[in-house]
């Protein structure tokens, strides 16, 4: 998607490396227009696969799954990383290692939410090494739902996380595809617009 | 917002006598169609007020406060509840008490992101005891930002929260304002629509 590209150009910062830091329009600060695009091209791509339900987990990937599920009609629930007092029923629970927060949670989804007869489409902010995302497949393989697709905003293609999800079986979508952060240059995939 | 009222009462629940449960549509599993009509009822009454940012607390309020800062044409910045590695900079912080989660959290949002000429809508989902918007109000002051107003959905008017935040001179809109849930009814204050 080239406004996301554009984008990432302009205001994504570099961090050590491998740490691309979009936090004045994605992960803190977040640009609602940009968004309703990200939401519109991810409905785009999936819109003839019969989702049921969009998948997030908190909190960046809330604003583009909602408005993803805003264009496919149909609910947004985002899976949860820590246990509320409101949180009292059947839950269905993966772990999680955030390799940027340098700890393992448990991320978690009220059971009743979803069930076999659901399409699932994941989304999320960044795939890097795909622990979030194959947490949320695992979630949902537990329900007996069906993991549709993964759409991702920005892929650091330089690391595992597509590889591991394909090899899952699912089919990975992502709209901007970054094949290297070196000396920090952001360097997308040839090809990908 | 009459919409909003017959969701909670079609499918809210209330449990232990002062908690109501509306995780079918707002804090777990979300509507996008309602959340869209919350940010344009939110933006409609703020419209006037020279919005610059809409702030919120993740994860829940998130939803809201993206469609309202959609419609006001404005970003939206969440606080956090946890530091991330990403977050280098420097922080304005506050303390948070939850009554839900028994737990004190410090809240945090990088500095850059709001400064003295920001004139701020809180948007939340629950306002309760106001603790968590009392700490995104002193948050902003911190930035001597001017906090314009507070947008919540469901009110628990039983509870003190709208008495502190008037108390700070703040502007404070709810969209359903609950005035009971003894014996598991939810009784909304009359007069509202």
């Amino acid at each position: 998607m080239q406004t996301l590209m554009n984008r990432i150009m302009q205001d994504g910062n570099v961090l050590n490396g491998d740490v691309l830091k979009v936090d004045s329009f994605v992960t803190h600060q977040v640009d609602p227009s940009l968004m309703a695009e990200v939401g519109q091209c991810f409905a785009e791509v999936f819109k003839d696969y019969g989702i049921t339900k969009v998948v997030t987990i908190e909190s960046s990937g809330i604003v583009p799954a909602i408005y993803t599920a805003q264009q496919l009609k149909v609910p947004m629930i985002f899976a949860r990383k820590s246990k509320s007092l409101t949180m009292d029923e059947e839950l269905l629970t993966a772990s999680v290692y955030s390799f940027t927060k340098q700890v393992t949670s448990t991320v978690a989804i009220s059971s009743k939410f979803l069930t076999k007869e659901d399409r699932v489409l994941i989304i999320d902010d960044f795939l890097a090494n795909g622990q979030a995302a194959k947490g949320l497949i695992e979630l949902c393989q537990k329900a007996e739902a069906e993991v549709v697709g993964v759409g991702i905003l920005i892929e650091k293609a330089f690391q595992s996380g597509r590889k591991l999800l394909e090899e899952m079986q699912v089919k990975v979508v992502s709209l901007a595809r970054i094949e290297s952060l070196e000396n920090g240059k952001i360097q997308f995939l040839e090809g990908d617009a």
